[in-house]
């Protein structure tokens, strides 16, 4: 990932902006993206039975507007989840709001928030704002940085990734953002993600690279088990670069897979690495296991192991409760077979200590990324999940998040 | 509970002993329990596929001996797991040593370990403390409190509870100690706990007894979601008391029970209390659920979360977790009929922020004791489940365990 982004990578007929409403105390709390066109749209949400307003709303809009979108409003500092009637109403009339400002129809807007679950949102801050927001959106790679700010919680750093690609001639650009920190975890656990493009496709096609895109890259990630109310992940297409309509299965639409699914591994990453507290990114990979299926159980068991990731934490070589979470996955294979190796480092052979220098991998494991390899040896099923280490800033971070 | 164990609290007929045989650097590491006649025994072990030895090993015993037991061996400092034949044998000379001492069948004696996983088992320090283990057990309190020192591993502090009731006019003593801290989980895991009684019982009803008794106690307890190799719970009753024989299902059975009962709940929920790094006990009591299975699905969703017991930790009354992870649980229910309780206050009404004085809530939820009730208006489940919070010190005490 390049550390900025530049003009010649922002695709075309989009714009972005962000203000400081204040429903944080200083920063910025409320972006927006517009398409000057309206853009087919795909999007995945919470799979949380408590569903907070907005996802409600959207969910609502994205339907009746046959996934034809003209812009994305986002809040931070406050999730606007288990507020009841007053949080369904909040969200629409920001997206009226919006609407009425772009001479569109409200259902043409979709409406995120992220922050605390439960406090009433102070809806009236970001009515008062959306004037600036539409008057100040510029297709700037400023105003999109802003924009990766105002979105953020706890994460320490704005995330994003850009790529493109040719279709037909045409240069096709895919710009995306996210926030993250805490509560990450596969099926899109308190995240948001917003990727948009100048490419050109249905809502259809749009709708099955997105569902392909997203089993690799953001469902192969996990920070703390935690599955949030609000993930959101959007995909706007409004065709702005004049490249042809992408098609199904052949290769131009491979090739726009491909670009959409680094953007997607690049931003789910970043995620990972910016875990609340994290110090490192650890990859777990599961061989040899009796199906695919299981071996992402064995994966996400081993990943979402306080014990396995506190012992990361410290950069300790604690193979063996690699071994026992692997062993409570529910998964079914003979622990006298199993290898499990760290950072490289053979540990585990046939379910038993393998000789190794445990200084030296040690020094191995205080790396930022930590690769564990575990091979069941009981099939061909493979699977690999990121996670992140699991500190005592986490705790620090989550036991102080509201007061 | 009481702080000690007296004289006569002891049940009859039962000797034990402790030794620092090296396994730790200074401490006690070595256990033994003796019934002076084989006695009636029952056992709950790990579910974990990967089971350490001397799982295997007892487990072996118990069946070739029509579970009649005369000892129990624990060692602390090593869980002689993933040590493959070398640790099978280790454990099977363990058990030799003990019963050529005690002129008995190696099947008649029960083998723990505890401790670190993957490390060779040094079988020869415990083989050459036997002797004196033997030599030095006796019935007085002194010895039961040092052999309730021996299993700790991470314990801040040992474990035990006494009972007793009257069966047909005789006294019926029980006693129990237990080891527990991390990695404590439904169906058993990382814990040992022992109890013994000089009641009379079959080894069908004893299993039975202790098979009752769990599900209520020992299996509705985690402390982080880890499940580990080497859980044993063993009950042995040798008759000493003189007692008539228990049968199953009549009044002297049920008071039997309700004595068991309450020594396992005391163990559990000192192992909770005692969870690494732990603060306060937390009861997370979810009713109205569409069924009993569905109640205990989402009150161990809300213990097992780590955003709950962080918050918790923090004294933070952040019931929108709660109902966050009660969202995530797989139950299906009405978000919007959901009530939350936090230490007796009202804070979530029909899946909404209800009022209440947030900073007198921080103060009450800095407690050793937080009651969080769940009720889900859904139908008539309900279960009932106790964690500890997650604290800065469980990750620094796992970061650095082996270390």
């Amino acid at each position: 990932m390049k550390p900025r982004i530049d003009a010649s990578q922002l695709p075309r007929g989009f714009e972005f902006s962000a203000a400081a409403c204040g429903l944080k105390k200083t920063d910025l709390d409320l972006g927006l993206i517009v398409s000057e066109t309206p853009a087919a749209a795909a999007c995945v949400f919470t799979t949380n039975l408590v569903k907070a307003a907005p996802v409600l709303i959207s969910q609502s809009h994205l339907r009746r507007s046959s996934e034809k979108m003209r812009a994305i409003i986002v809040n931070s500092g406050n999730a606007n989840c288990a507020t009841g009637a007053p949080g369904l109403a909040a969200s629409r009339s920001t997206a009226a709001r919006v609407a009425r400002t772009f001479h569109c129809k409200a259902e043409q807007i979709l409406v995120c928030s992220t922050g605390v679950i439960g406090l009433p949102l102070r809806v009236e801050r970001i009515l008062r704002a959306v004037p600036y927001l539409a008057a100040s959106r510029s297709t700037r790679p400023e105003s999109f940085a802003q924009f990766t700010r105002a979105i953020m919680t706890t994460d320490t750093r704005p995330k994003f990734a850009a790529a493109s690609c040719h279709i037909g001639g045409k240069r096709v650009r895919l710009l995306g953002c996210a926030k993250g920190a805490g509560m990450i975890h596969p099926n899109m656990a308190t995240m948001l993600a917003f990727v948009v493009t100048d490419a050109a496709a249905s809502p259809t096609v749009l709708r099955r690279a997105l569902r392909d895109a997203v089993g690799r890259t953001f469902n192969a990630i996990t920070v703390d088990g935690d599955t949030s109310t609000n993930d959101t992940l959007a995909l706007l297409a409004n065709g702005a670069s004049g490249a042809r309509t992408l098609r199904p299965d052949n290769a131009e639409y491979r090739k726009f897979l491909g670009v959409l699914e680094s953007v997607c591994r690049s931003l789910a990453l970043q995620i990972v690495a910016d875990g609340e507290g994290a110090h490192r990114v650890v990859e777990v990979e599961v061989r040899g296991a009796p199906s695919e299926r299981a071996a992402d159980e064995v994966a996400r068991t081993i990943a979402n192991s306080p014990l396995v990731k506190t012992a990361l934490a410290g950069g300790d070589p604690n193979w063996g409760r690699i071994l026992a979470a692997a062993g409570r996955s529910g998964v079914r294979f003979n622990p006298d077979r199993v290898e499990v190796r760290m950072v490289g480092i053979l540990m585990c052979r046939n379910g038993r200590a393998h000789f190794f220098d445990e200084r030296a991998a040690h020094r191995k494991l205080l790396a930022t990324h930590v690769p564990i390899v575990v091979n069941l040896r009981a099939g061909n099923g493979t699977a690999r999940i990121w996670t992140c280490d699991f500190t005592g800033d986490y705790v620090r971070i989550n036991a102080s998040y509201r007061s």
